[in-house]
């Protein structure tokens, strides 16, 4: 056994990305496998994803799992029992990792990512959202982070929920006609079907939304949020992206210390993917009289993938910072 | 094979209740069992309490399964496909009743109870929420009842995921102090941690919080809406019930019509349990300029029990209206 290579993963909801890299930064395997969050997929799947990451990033590099020495893993990190971290192990035995694996939030990966420093701010929304406040690379403070049922406001899960319901209120005459009402049908090959030959006097369009709603796992809602960017110019769609932006906001003020500065990350799917979104909270920001400007970082892996070289004793510098963000950005583009 | 009994059930997300009734309206057997709503629980589980609750109650009355002429199952109906009647009816059959079953939506079975003739409302808070407008013994329009993910605004859900989420907002310092959270607590057995000893700079007591919620279904968070009564004369508990009072009268507003008078049924366990929540609805109604004064019953069981006659030929006259409600009472207090 030569110890040649280290995993990072990070685990979203919606995808797990897992990353190996060699001891000078270079990236050498790549995966993209499933939704590997426990909330949202429950700990049997999660795991299983993270271990699905493994052998098929190691196998892109040509790697054996018995040549790894350590592995970090970057998630939501709400909930960080024993039983979570023996699930992981399991996960990554199942696949011959055998090595130490860290678990670390993903918000603070994403962070690392930004190469900012050592404080500062993380804003993520993705298929979740969350806000933390980072001191000399501890997390010192979290705001939302709740989860779909209870929080993560601004989310995927939320706008999603959001165009879904604004599509019911239309249907049903309690709200607004907007243009997210074909939308959403569409997505789901719905006609629009407004005459009231459902159950009970509702549409027949209400009923066949709510059956394909509550056969799929609530999660699922998150599929929704790309509507309400792609609706853009609609005032429903359109307010639905600003009470997502001032939510976020909201959620940022939260963790803000007058005696911290440093970057603000803006990171996850939705936040990272959309400027329009990141806009609104900068304004909703600055309004408030805190301005800020969002350094913006796709996801956690590069963060991860740092973290799982330093935790291997390696001294992460500039030069390591540049081959990571280089070989990685080949491997996810290919 | 004789006939000589029919069965009614009432299925609500908490409870399933069922009545074996005679053909003079005498109710000879009852049973109650766990929640039968196939959107909060899935089609297997809520067909399996419909089964069990047809068992005992036969058991309860000495009535052989053969001797069934027929049944009226009440449901939350928001999603009644052929999947469903068909999960119900082996339900049925594997207890061994193999008569004709009807299902009816739950709220239409609760002003059938009300007795309150053949138009009318009917504003329902159980684990879930809706209101219909009744027309001739039709229902005509349906506002809400979109079930926990999506809308029920003003249900048990809808109560107690908002004392969830006022306890964690004062445990993270986002939100008042409130006697919610000690409430919220101690029901779960956790101690009042507020010290940041959890992960990522939150309370230890937010961390253990989350894993509770996610560990248990979506709809458990229903428990918690009794809570809420509880802490009557804290603001946040009692601006959680104004705001479900609120919400529960839009939806009854928005099934109004001009053209229809009649009784407006109360129903539900949290509406026909809670005395404030209707003062609630009523006070917000007049404010509106439509007074209203409500008929309570307390589920849709009695009407099932109606029903299920009436489908049998039986002409259901005050005296037999008379019989169920004095004989089921018996049965339900023993």
């Amino acid at each position: 056994m030569t110890v040649s290579a280290w995993l990072a993963v990070d685990a979203g909801g919606t995808s797990t990305r897992c990353a190996v890299v060699a001891e000078d930064g270079t990236c050498v395997g790549f995966a993209r496998v499933g939704g590997g969050n426990p909330i949202s997929h429950g700990l049997a799947a999660a795991a299983a994803s993270l271990g699905e990451s493994a052998r098929r990033a190691l196998s892109s590099a040509g790697i054996r799992p018995d040549d790894v020495g350590g592995a970090v893993v970057a998630m939501a990190g709400i909930a960080l029992d024993a039983s979570l971290e023996r699930s992981i192990a399991d996960a990554f035995g199942a696949a011959g990792v055998h090595a130490p694996i860290r678990i670390e939030s993903d918000a603070q990966a994403a962070f690392a990512s930004g190469g900012g420093g050592r404080s500062g701010y993380v804003l993520i929304s993705g298929t979740g959202a969350a806000a933390l406040r980072v001191e000399d690379g501890v997390t010192t403070a979290t705001a939302d982070g709740l989860g779909w049922l209870l929080g993560d406001v601004g989310s995927g899960f939320w706008i999603g929920r959001r165009v879904v319901v604004a599509a019911l209120e239309d249907l049903d005459g309690r709200g607004p006609a907007t243009a997210l009402t074909p939308l959403v049908l569409s997505r789901l090959g719905l006609e629009d079907a407004r005459r009231g030959d459902g159950h009970g006097g509702r549409s027949g369009a209400v009923s066949e939304l709510l059956v394909h709603i509550y056969r799929s796992p609530a999660i699922a809602l998150a599929q929704f949020a790309a509507l309400a960017f792609a609706g853009e110019g609609d005032a429903v769609a359109d307010g639905i992206v600003a009470d997502a932006g001032a939510g976020l906001a909201d959620t940022l003020l939260a963790v803000r210390s007058p005696h911290v500065d440093g970057a603000v990350v803006a990171t996850g799917g939705v936040l990272a993917g959309q400027e329009r979104l990141r806009a609104h909270v900068e304004a909703s920001m600055s309004q408030r009289g805190h301005p800020i400007a969002f350094r913006v970082v796709p996801d956690g892996l590069e963060g991860a993938v740092a973290l799982a070289l330093a935790q291997a004793g390696v001294a992460v510098d500039d030069a390591v910072r540049r081959r990571i963000h280089s070989t990685l950005g080949r491997l996810r583009d290919a």
